[in-house]
């Protein structure tokens, strides 16, 4: 098999077999493949796709590429959620305690990723003491004692997705909707777990910019996890503006904690239990919606969500003291408010801006080495189809360093504001099983 | 500038600027953008194409990547001409002693190609003594004297082109049309000609398959000659079958020498005539095609053509009693007919078949580093329309390995015969000024 063969038959718009991708990966990996026919090959897919056989055969080379994870010996159905990311997104945080106090299993190794804000590891690391690093065999104890652990990967897992994703990134080929599916569902398959929600965002802070590509997306996903032998379903949800109201990893974790006791932002409480109902209808631990949501809403009520949140703190060495006293998680030495220059309706809030705000403040990283500084970011006040007087305070930016005009300014263009009244938007667009 | 921005330019469809042009052709050259940013690149030009504009700025920032030959001190109108390659041509050979003869300069420095048959230089080695390798100085002083030289390339000419040429082989970018023209126009005018024919071939045997690609390419070329100040021509011609009678390096001098005598096989005389006829003409020689024919049909039967021939070979320390005495040149040790197995009409030969057999026999390269047996090849007796009874000769077999059943199996399933007549397939399909 010669791969210029391969890259021939993608360019002319053929589907390639079984073998063909087998052989792509397993060189790719091996390091016989150069990155320079790879990078031919993947511009051809974003021209001519693939098709669900293709995609499903790429997504098992990219898992078996490395280590799959083993959660065996967990009992119970181990259910895991993934987010195509965006801005203000803490949904992990409040989310996982939450199922977990309903008694299904999670055991979640992440990534760090390269965004505006941290990933959840960056923002559990607010929390003073929690431990990332875990031994497999005592995160799978934990799991078995308290239901709950969110820890760095150990293992190397799809070693092939992080070739692969470094390539697309410098060769324009991010975007393809095989390509993405495929690098999301191989490590979400890689990680063990018996059931998968994906949470697929649109929007101007999400990957995908429009709903359709983002039912796509889902589709695909969808059909990969299920052709794989998981139980996999979908959100589409919108990231038009931010999730919830707190930006910024520390801002983050006290809004999760807020949630956990039934005073967070109405929309990202709202994802955080349509969410959980479909993983606990997932886990079996639930047969209906409507059971399912009144088991999330009783377990914020009795404040077992929290305590089981606080659980795994303890568990991971972080100062469970931070929890019930947020106000001692880290602080930012500054904050300002970022206030109206007119009086109006919201009507657009444009939350890549903000999202790149937060990381100019330092709640982000540009480069994979840059430190994040847990404490600063923004705190909304004010979100889509709200009505603001000239001089309200829109946010509260929470800095450092001092704070530019240009920033100030920045932060500002992210608002679009109306005379008439604007709708509240749908944060869910549909859910795909 | 960022490379991976103008990868995500082309991909989306839209033309690149000079500017960006230029960024990448001196990147790439100078090692600071890598092969796989470029392979991306190549493979989206692929399906987005590139306009003319684009086209003539990539080709004028390879061209400038090397050094451009100074034809300057020649004396009189430097005419060149560029074949696209094909089975059995040699019309280098007989042509340009054809135009020297009539008063043209050729100034001609050759690439060796890799490909079924030698190339240019290749050929003229079959000379004993023919050296390729001069000095620039002498080689302007050879032309000034007589007329004429071909030699191999002594400066870095379009170091880009090696470099993009050898990506594109490997990742499948091979046939774009902006591609393939701006990779031989800017070889053409590095090579300092003022005038340039192309040869464009189309058919089994040739790079573009069909005649409308052919004319396709054949016009981007011509475009880009004259935005570059020369003037450029081109002709379309089938290269369904081989063109005249032999393939094989000395066998095509021999059959160069006989076309530059007027005892040459029709098809191939024609190519030279008509070829020619353009190039008088671009050279300010000739004031139309009529009497432009007329001239070349004079030196070829007054004798001065091959005179020319024979003069270059001689200033080039050739030996020149085997052009006077052909059965001099290498000779294969053994020969063997090619017999039909039928009666009928030849109505198509593979031309690309033929040129793999002749290879097979060591007439070309496989792998640059293959050496070429001169003496070797096929010299064919029938052609397309000719009718032959079962057992005639189609063509001998001169060899020097034994031939395997195989090979000559490989031979006859080149040729296609029907019961009725089928019509002789015109050579030159148009000129294109």
């Amino acid at each position: 098999m010669r791969f210029v063969d391969i890259i021939e038959k993608k360019k002319s718009g053929q589907a390639l077999n079984k073998a063909e991708i087998d052989f792509w990966i397993n060189g790719y990996v091996a390091q016989e493949i150069p990155d320079y026919q790879v990078a031919a090959l993947l511009m051809a897919i974003c021209f001519q796709g693939m098709t669900i056989d293709e995609t499903v055969w790429l997504t098992d080379a990219m898992l078996h590429s490395g280590d799959v994870i083993d959660l065996s010996k967990i009992n119970g159905v181990k259910v895991d959620k993934h987010s195509t990311g965006g801005v203000g997104d803490k949904t992990s945080l409040a989310l996982t305690p939450m199922v977990a106090a309903c008694g299904a299993k999670v055991a979640k190794m992440s990534g760090r990723g390269l965004g505006h804000t941290g990933g959840t590891l960056d923002k559990l690391e607010s929390i003073s003491g929690f431990q990332i690093d875990m031994e497999e065999s005592r995160f799978i104890e934990q799991v078995n004692e308290i239901g709950l652990s969110i820890i760095g990967q150990t293992t190397q897992v799809v070693p092939a997705d992080k070739k692969l994703y470094a390539l697309r990134d410098v060769t324009a080929c991010v975007n393809a909707i095989p390509l993405i599916a495929s690098s999301i569902m191989s490590k979400k398959l890689a990680s063990g777990a018996d059931t998968i929600l994906l949470d697929v965002k649109y929007g101007e802070g999400a990957f995908m910019s429009d709903v359709a590509s983002a039912r796509t997306l889902a589709k695909t996903m969808i059909a990969i996890g299920k052709r794989l032998g998981k139980d996999t379903r979908a959100m589409i949800t919108n990231m038009n503006q931010p999730l919830g109201n707190a930006i910024g990893n520390a801002l983050e974790v006290k809004e999760a904690i807020d949630t956990l006791h039934g005073k967070g932002p109405a929309d990202f409480t709202e994802l955080c239990l349509e969410a959980g109902s479909v993983m606990l209808i997932q886990a079996k631990l639930a047969n209906d919606h409507a059971s399912a949501r009144k088991m999330l809403e009783q377990v914020i009520q009795d404040g077992s969500a929290f305590a089981k949140f606080a659980a795994m703190v303890k568990a991971q060495s972080g100062d469970v003291e931070e929890l019930y006293h947020p106000e001692k998680l880290p602080q930012a030495p500054v904050t300002c408010e970022l206030t109206a220059q007119e009086s109006g309706y919201i009507c657009d809030m444009n939350a890549l801006s903000l999202g790149v705000a937060a990381m100019r403040l330092g709640a982000g990283r540009a480069l994979k080495e840059d430190q994040i500084d847990p404490s600063v970011g923004i705190v909304l006040h004010k979100k889509v189809g709200d009505h603001v007087e000239k001089g309200d305070s829109l946010a509260t930016i929470h800095h450092r360093t001092p704070l530019s005009q240009d920033f100030m300014d920045a932060c500002l263009a992210a608002y679009t504001f109306h005379e008439t009244a604007c709708e509240k938007p749908q944060l869910i667009e549909e859910i795909i099983e």
